[in-house]
């Protein structure tokens, strides 16, 4: 079972008064690891909306704050898939200290809907994704 | 038992390229209105840190998105009081269309942990604000 | 010469960990401001992009930032028209503490081009607008 | 005269319902770069803030938006001293195809003040990154 990691450096725009990272970006974060997921597998979603006329959309979040990411610090963002449907996806995430894997600020699931991207209606997730998807549970 | 709403509208820092609102801004239409929610119980929360030393962070989030709203939307963000512990609080939210309030775009159930603004460390919550929202129940 | 006031409300999202508004985000102030001068004076610009294809967008900004704004803090954003072109707009606004008006947080000058929402080519201010602007010096 | 050039991708969390990335945003990724720049001079400005009790705040800015970057886009974001006080330093900066870097969609000056952390009042620039920036002229 694989899981893809991505890294990301907190910033200013990141944090609010109490001196943490604002509890709303940890969703930022998670999916720019999510689209550097999709492009590892050889997604661009650019063209997956153009080409394919498919988007994936949130439909449904849970996350879990554990501790508070600061100001200048590394972290981690890690995707692992975790249910498969025909027109779904859910992943497990969590945002984590880049040097110490074991920290983590953040956890979550998200549940994605491929949807049209003209109607907004599900649609079946390409074939090849599935493929690709099986490969890395 | 009483329900607070608070009205929002959907300027364009709000959208995507998909033309709709950015999923996790409906955190921060939510929070707005659990902030215009304590004011109207009285609670100011800079006075609430600097006087009384206690910060209120969200320790755990469940969204369920269910259609998208969009630019120059006027919406309605509900509060209502779902659990109530010595250190602790779940409020649910819904983020509805301000004119048919039948019409929800997201709900969430979101938990908040009061704590000591300089330890981080779990604080009661006021025994005055415990009464309103016994009275809000 | 008239000047349109909007009040806006500094949430957490809007600071960062210096204690005070995020200094980008005075440009959301801006915009919100605007977005509702415009509505003021009758336009919807939703109904702008659908029905006459038209998108004002931001081509230059100046700001200058004087004092911090704080958490809690009540602000009120001025806007007035400048200068006024065939297609372009120009626009001085402050965003200022709603008790005090003559204390100003940050203040600029953002210019505005009337664009097709399709080509992205400038096309002419809509007279009728043009005729309200007018009323507005 | 040196260059410091960043890279940054576009998100859907930059973008707007116009479909390219939210003017505002040109600040943030501005703001990385300059982030990234200060750590390559060797400064991490957390410890600034903590170390030396020096913060650097953005006092104007100036931003001229040429072109519309989309969504996947990936820009690179350049930094390069203007100008230099006791107290202050202008940056000129770039937001560029990173592929192209001739195509710039946005330009900008921005100006820094370094203050004292506590009382927000001017601070001399350290002598340390005086002469890196000398350097780096």
């Amino acid at each position: 079972m694989n899981e893809f990691l991505w890294p990301i450096r907190v910033y200013y725009e990141d944090t609010d008064a109490a001196g943490v990272v604002f509890y709303a970006n940890y969703l930022k974060f998670m999916e720019r690891a999510r689209t550097e997921w999709l492009r590892h597998l050889g997604y661009e979603q650019d063209r997956l909306r153009t080409e394919d006329g498919l988007v994936f959309v949130v439909t449904r979040v849970v996350l879990d704050f554990q501790r508070p990411a600061r100001f200048n610090d590394l972290l981690s963002v890690s995707v692992r898939l975790s249910t498969r449907g025909r027109a779904s996806l859910s992943l497990y995430q969590e945002v984590r200290d880049a040097r110490r894997q074991d920290l983590v600020y953040c956890r979550g699931e998200v549940k994605l809907a491929c949807i049209d991207a003209g109607s907004f209606r599900p649609r079946a997730i390409p074939p090849r994704l599935i493929a690709e998807l099986a490969d890395d549970e």
